[in-house]
């Protein structure tokens, strides 16, 4: 698109043209920059450009015009004041014209009012005279506030048929930051949410009425949104999990053509999706179950987005998610194609359990410093802050140095804040999702249990009276201590992560869903909460395995960061701090590298009480056992029974 | 029933009288202990009776005859050679005659053989001419085996037309265990399983001809089957949970009228039972969805019974479910009506899961006992069975003493065994109730998430090998840390029953099934796997208070064993042990007896980077709060984030 915007000297081109270019964001462009040296030369001297110098120039911008109209498009403020000058600039059917006019007196003080540069106030009555009044464009009347002119000329633009390249249904917080990262991204974006009484009202088009842009259109209506994408339709949902998304999915079903496409953005369980994206197939629609990460600021900004589902469609909204995403260290969009059915959604919820360990063990660091090292918020913040440098860079942490910095009067916000861990679906389905694919997953199920706990909050301050409940403070040395609770937390954010790849892993093989760790890896390195530095080597990581406990380089880290782990466990329930997380991550440790567990006894109860059965150690054909217990203990050697235990 | 076994001296009545009383489980008597006094001495000289002097004997008979019909009868062996001797016993529709007889030379050697009294030959020869035979009865050779003959009376009576008191459908381990436990006693039982053709074939009929008894009848037909029960007609399915169980009702529901009753015995998950119970009262059909624990040996000789669901229909086999259950410590049936819909199978799925949290507790005791303390299988038997009579009684600690002092050979045959255990569903479901009611159940989760690691030993071995995993054992007075082990384990009971009970609580709160903690204790006491001295103690607990971390005497028992059970986790994690239901124990202790937690973090956090909110602990309105978390921290005081950490 060519937006031309016309007018004598005083009329505001400049002014109006640089406003649409915010709105549209497409570049603007002066017309006298264009001028031959010439002609420059002329004007300097106050000499008047006759229509012979004039005519190199405008065929100058004539082929400008053509270029900036592959380039998509340009602003151009130009006098243009005849029409054969008009004509020769009217090289394309997508040119469209900005007329300003105004009375004598106005156009007279703007040009007094202008301290820049001087003009000649004959001239204006020169070009007044010299104006043909063209029967196209837009005729405005400069009287109104540069706004006022901008949105007005916006609504005009958007008179002419122009389809919208994405649409969003649903305006909550991420459906309105994602349409405005769209637009900032010149992709044009049609936005919808329904209308419920009372309640939910003219949500779309007054979002899109506060931020007027060309490539912003709002709508009350479904029908008219829908008639206002480009076909294929491409509709991106941005409405709650569950059966809202069913319902969605029914409304919109009699309006859409084979071809067209839906993106799932919210945070679907991916058996959902899974069934979605094969009914939806069936339809002959496209259906992409799309994770996507980030919050308020990174949609708006650059999130993490995880697509998955139908490849076919995912090919014909690349280049707009490429557009949108955040970028990876080599500039790369953190969005890739995740795998078919709702992969994409099932590593969002994977990235969301991650984020659950981390976090609780974070809390845990911050008690241990506080109550056990008797620190202060704002040491421990400033604690953290050299971690970041040092080994310990991510997000989450850097977040957690912040909030531990924040007073009011003369207390630590952290402190006002009630102590009742709120949680949504992921955590709760991670963890469902291990259990029915046996993967195991005790972290995750530790934070989630220490969420739970936390929302007991009445019912804990009783049993803390009962039971006198209070901290003890570590009697050893704090700087040592301090490395080792470094240490304890930089094990625990490995094993939280290897639990979570684990189940990635796991399901992956289930589907045949063939995910790319090392590529999941990379586009969780930025514009996702769980960014962080371990995340950029597990980009390197997942390219040679698929479990970090398998790594060269994290196996020496583990086995020397093992003891620190331990010790500080042992040190902190000791002094009645709770250490869900990493109590849970040394377990799970020591339960994969143990060659024989005491799960033989398990079997053995198992076969006692129940029959159940056990295989054998020294029997690989796998066949199961059964004993008569009782009678094997009776013929077993007595004496062996009656032996003291050694001492 | 009674049944009279006739037949001149010689013909077995003695012996085939006393194989019917196993068979029927009816009393068995002889008529010559009936005599009187004077025919007594009579025959002690030798003097043949007349009728006059059989008169007051067979009348006194009659008399028995009609007192034992009360009582469900008897069987009588007697002669009564003549038909009016048998009209005289003739008392009641209800008497089966069974006759005896044979070639003389058979008699004539079975009386030679007889070592402990002596008979005249010559008496043979009268009663064989006396001898009246009759028209009616069951007339028996009796040249067969004792064996064959009692299996020929038995199919003879089971021809008349007696209905079974119950039916069980499903003929494993389980169902084949409780249709022995009831026909035991004397409750007359019918039982059928499917045919399959090839693997399941004749299941029925060839256990009750291998279990031969006149309280059994199997059947391969359901038809058949279903056409021998009472009206109305009770049936306990004992088939796998699932979708057999719906498929079952659904082949049944034509055949069942209203009224009838049926007993789900299986495993089947709560909800569906909930779903089941009120199904099939909208078709008139009462259901009784019933846990059964005990395993093999339980249901045979005593399980401890839950039924749940339609208690109409739970009064009408209430008798029935208290003969067969097993006995708490004051005669009581360990068997209650628990509560409606699916409740009995809920509390059964709950105990199966306290019993997953036992089994992996002792299971990390005999791991720090034999590798930490360096005590062989049998030392840690012995010291176990010390345990059972100092505080710590319970069946599985028991097994394990069993299970500890079998060898093979010269090896434990636990060393034998395949450390990798199994699992069925009922651990994974009550996780995910937990989850679902935000009941926090960490003991659990760390049990399942071992058998889960347990599971994958090939890997467990190649890490092993990788990080060179090996125990170390303890340095400290193995005296002293014995006793802390067991400390550790009680408090680890404690708090595992604690999270069972927890999740029972907070279920039953939300479908109102008030259920009866004491009550649901005391059954379980005896007959299931989790009966142990604890149980006991919680029958009282838990009619004074819901939580045993509310009850006086737990509170002081807590505090006291706290600091072992912290001790040998930090000892055990730190010489690479893992420690998980030991660990998760603790934590879940702390996480509930701490007045600030440290979740007011994670609300910060959420809150930072999701705009999720928080609440304020100085806001008792509840009110929720968002903070511009970066610009409050550029806002606050920078000072005091200079600070140095004190040291």
């Amino acid at each position: 698109m060519i937006i031309i915007v016309t007018g004598v000297s005083g009329s505001g081109k400049t002014t109006i043209g640089s406003l649409l270019s915010k709105r549209t964001r497409l570049p603007f462009f002066d017309a006298d920059d264009f001028h031959p040296s010439s002609n420059i030369e002329k004007m300097t001297q106050g000499i008047p450009l006759t229509d012979h110098d004039r005519a190199p120039w405008l065929e100058n911008l004539a082929n400008h015009i053509l270029e900036w109209e592959k380039e998509g498009g340009a602003i151009l403020a130009c006098s243009a004041l005849r029409e054969n000058y008009r004509q020769t600039l009217q090289v394309s059917q997508n040119i469209h014209w900005i007329h300003l006019y105004g009375e004598k007196g106005i156009l007279e003080e703007r040009l007094n009012n202008r301290k820049d540069h001087y003009m000649n106030p004959g001239l204006l009555d020169s070009q007044l005279a010299t104006w043909e009044e063209p029967e196209y464009g837009l005729h405005l009347n400069v009287a109104g506030t540069p706004e006022e002119l901008g949105s007005s000329i916006i609504k005009y633009l958007k008179n002419f048929d122009m389809k919208s390249k994405i649409g969003i249904i649903g305006m909550g917080v991420m459906g309105k930051s994602l349409a405005l990262n769209f637009i900032s991204n010149t992709i044009g974006t049609s936005v919808y949410n329904r209308t419920v009484q009372g309640k939910e009202e003219k949500i779309a088009s007054t979002f899109a009425e506060e931020n007027l842009d060309l490539n912003l259109r709002g709508y009350d209506d479904l029908g008219e949104f829908l008639q206002s994408l480009e076909s294929p339709k491409k509709i991106l949902l941005m409405i709650p999990a569950g059966s809202a998304i069913d319902q969605q999915l029914d409304q919109l079903s009699g309006f859409l053509e084979k071809g067209d496409i839906v993106i799932d953005g919210g945070n679907s369980f991916y058996e959902d999706s899974n069934r979605r994206v094969s009914e939806m197939q069936e339809k002959g629609i496209h259906y992409l179950a799309m994770g996507v990460s980030g919050g308020e600021e990174g949609a708006l900004k650059g999130p993490s987005l995880m697509p998955g589902g139908n490849k076919e469609a995912f090919e014909q909204v690349e280049d707009y998610l490429k557009s949108i995403a955040a970028k990876d260290k080599n500039g790369n969009a953190c969005m890739t194609y995740v795998g078919p059915e709702g992969s994409g959604h099932f590593i969002k919820m994977v990235h969301n359990s991650i984020e659950y360990g981390e976090m609780q063990a974070i809390a845990e660091v911050v008690h241990l410093l506080r109550f056990g090292l008797r620190l202060n918020p704002s040491e421990i913040s400033r604690i953290m802050r050299n971690w970041l440098n040092d080994g310990l860079q991510s997000y989450l942490l850097e977040i957690t140095a912040d909030i531990l910095a924040v007073k009011e009067g003369e207390e630590y916000l952290l402190d006002l804040i009630l102590d009742a861990a709120g949680q949504k679906g992921t955590g709760g389905w991670s963890l469902i999702t291990a259990l029915n694919h046996h993967v195991p997953y005790s972290p995750l199920a530790e934070a989630v249990t220490a969420r739970q706990l936390s929302s007991q909050k009445t019912k804990r301050s009783e049993l803390s009276k009962l039971f006198n409940h209070s901290f003890r403070a570590f009697g050893e040395d704090k700087v040592i201590l301090m490395e080792r609770v470094k240490n304890a937390y930089m094990l625990c954010r490995i094993i939280n992560h290897e639990t979570g790849y684990s189940l990635m892993k796991e399901v992956s093989d289930k589907y045949s869903w063939n995910l790319n760790f090392s590529e999941i890896s990379r586009i969780w390195t930025n514009g996702c909460i769980i960014r962080s530095g371990l995340m950029e080597e597990l980009v390197e990581v997942y390219q040679e395995t698929d479990s970090l406990l398998r790594h060269k380089k994290f196996i020496s880290k583990v086995k020397e960061l093992k003891k620190d782990l331990t010790y500080i466990i042992g040190l902190g329930l000791s002094h009645d701090f709770a250490l869900p997380v990493f109590s849970a991550s040394a377990n799970y440790l020591l339960g994969r590298i143990i060659e024989n567990s005491s799960a033989n006894l398990i079997q053995a109860q198992r076969d006692y009480f129940g029959a159940h059965t056990y295989q054998r150690k020294n029997d690989a054909s796998g066949a199961f056992y059964h004993t008569d217990w009782q009678k094997a203990k009776e013929q077993s050697n007595p004496n062996s029974q009656n032996k003291p235990p050694s001492s």
